[in-house]
């Protein structure tokens, strides 16, 4: 490891994660006015990035109230670097109570979530034995994406009353985790979503609080939706993560450009397979990881988008098949295949990557450019 | 982390990475009786298991000369770790060739790859600057899998005379990275594969002997061409790697069963969504991995096969869906829908992989079982 900055990016080693620091500050100023403009405070997801000193970036960017994690893990790294407003946001299991507790008993307002009632008698069993008072968010299910209650009727009801009544837990009020947004084929559908999330979400917390139960809570989000959203009003916070980074996933959305995505693979050439049209580089699936999100969009990325190494993209160069160390680089399907003389041995090239989240959780650290220099390493966390 | 072992599997958190090393240790075997009645060396791919330890119990299963690394990472941290006979099985670039250096000056045995002139050139330059001798295999392509030159013909001889007359760099032999066998239907077809890898192999090398070149070094191998070979004269070494731990790819190549598979992930239900036959868990594509190499087999997989706690295989039942910190347990297409009473909240379950280099590389340390204690955490290295 190099840690003598700044450096040229020519003497990063390859596979290098690479993060341009202005493009990520404009994504992150992009998102603070509009939430701005909404009045909406943002709770960013810190699953996309993992590091303290991409979230001090996040936090100059204003309109923030909080964090999102999706570990535990998280939960630790980022309360020891002095943040303590944390949201949990995967369910709560029972074997986790004892280090949720040990968090709050050093300080960390850490609320979880939950969406059933075996777990609030479980969770509430294990707070009172920790001798702990639980704040818990009720999870919506308001697009039948994966988990939740529906955001009407008598189980919200019973959830939001099960938890109001359980010795050991707090009802703080409820969240979504819209994924709907991530089939959309449009714009407007996108918007759609996030009305639809935004009406769920804030009609649920009416109905709960219509019972005489608290909810002053009401946490939604995702990048999609975030981006597009015309409306919070009733939302008291929103939780998007990718739009840091962004990716081809959130390009292919048409919520983003190419040029605003801020990370990329650096990666040098090793050989060709001239009548094939390949060129074989040193980053595979473990530099980039095995996501082909955008597989089942309109266009697909394969295993990414090639750029040169001043990260501009080359038309319709692709990685098109990956090895665990290895890399295939080619031309789009039907497009003429690629001379071994424009990209010879040693080149450096980088690599725009399907979804930032899965391809950040690759690495150690981040290599920080400022201009075309690499100005600091920024390490990220990773576990459970 | 718990560091009282034994500990019970149920105290350890989820996701966690399980190994059960007397699983581990069979495959192990298995790979070590077959090379021993075919009279060749193992050279074992350390990259899907990083871990010292892990190597340590291949040592102990014999036939063992020197390891291949799939990055100089590896190559640096097993050489820590006192083995110093290396092969790096990917096509070396010259930014690379400064890393390689600083080990061979430490007393590391390390042999590279490359498969064109123009790398030659390039490597034999910084070599020489660098004042090393480069020991060096000729990559060859046997199928048309990725890289490597064609192992007849002038190409192969032209290479084969380029490295021997670059000062910096010795010719030690041939190697193959035979993938063709990924795509067999039957065992037959990987028999008929690893036949063909073995005879063009030796043949490439027999070739270059011919010319009055040295070829010491025959260096081919898989997991599933290393279990199905036949006959492997003229072969020096074989270099499999996935054998020690198997996947789900494998079980469905037909080179092992669901029992043969050492690792799983530990997880734990959080939620369901009963109308849709759904169990939710905290286990999702970041503990899993995105690899989905069971895609395209005869029997899709999903991110995993789903186990019962003592990892007995549950019919037809899979994690179907992954987000990133959620997995979605359901029943194979058309079979009917999970019940939460069968899936109470806080129940363990184990998923088996699609693939073990994939999965394994999302952790930190391997949670090693033996009997159904956990006795340590093994930690595995990660990075370039």
């Amino acid at each position: 490891m190099k840690e003598n900055f700044p450096c040229d990016i020519r003497q990063l080693p390859t596979p290098s994660l690479l993060l341009e620091r202005e493009v990520m500050r404009a994504n992150i100023q992009r998102m603070a006015e509009r939430m701005g403009a909404l009045n909406c405070n943002l709770r960013p997801h810190v699953k996309t990035h993992k590091s303290l000193q991409v979230l001090a970036d996040v936090e100059k960017g204003g309109n923030t109230a909080g964090i999102t994690v999706s570990t535990l893990q998280e939960a630790e790294y980022f309360f020891e670097g002095g943040y303590s407003n944390i949201l949990y946001g995967v369910g709560l299991t029972p074997n986790k109570v004892e280090a949720v507790a040990n968090l709050i008993s050093r300080g960390c307002s850490l609320t979880v979530v939950t969406d059933n009632i075996a777990a609030i008698n479980l969770l509430g069993e294990r707070a009172r034995v920790l001798g702990i008072e639980l704040p818990v968010l009720i999870e919506l299910d308001v697009d039948g994406h994966r988990s939740g209650v529906p955001p009407m009727g008598e189980e919200l009801i019973d959830v939001a009353r099960a938890i109001q009544e359980t010795s050991g837990l707090t009802l703080q009020g409820v969240m979504t985790h819209a994924g709907g947004s991530y089939d959309c084929d449009s714009i407007d559908d996108i918007r759609h979503c996030a009305q639809q999330e935004r009406d769920l979400a804030v009609s649920a917390a009416q109905a709960i609080r219509a019972e005489g139960l608290s909810c002053q809570v009401v946490s939604i989000g995702s990048t999609p939706t975030a981006l597009m959203s015309n409306n919070l009003d009733g939302v008291t916070e929103i939780r998007p993560g990718v739009y840091t980074f962004l990716d081809l996933f959130q390009v292919g959305l048409g919520v983003a450009q190419l040029s605003d995505i801020a990370i990329s693979v650096l990666t040098t050439v090793i050989g060709h397979q001239e009548e094939k049209g390949w060129v074989i580089v040193d980053a595979g699936w473990m530099a980039m990881s095995r996501d082909r999100g955008t597989e089942k969009q309109r266009l697909d990325q394969g295993y990414g988008v090639v750029c040169d190494l001043e990260g501009e993209p080359l038309m319709d160069v692709i990685m098109g098949k990956a090895n665990q160390e290895h890399g295939i680089i080619m031309v789009r399907n039907g497009a003429a295949p690629l001379k071994p003389c424009d990209f010879p041995v040693g080149t450096m090239l980088r690599i725009l990557p399907n979804h930032a989240c899965a391809t950040s959780g690759q690495y150690e650290h981040y290599c920080v450019l400022e201009g075309s220099s690499c100005t600091n390493f920024w390490r990220r966390t990773r576990g459970w």
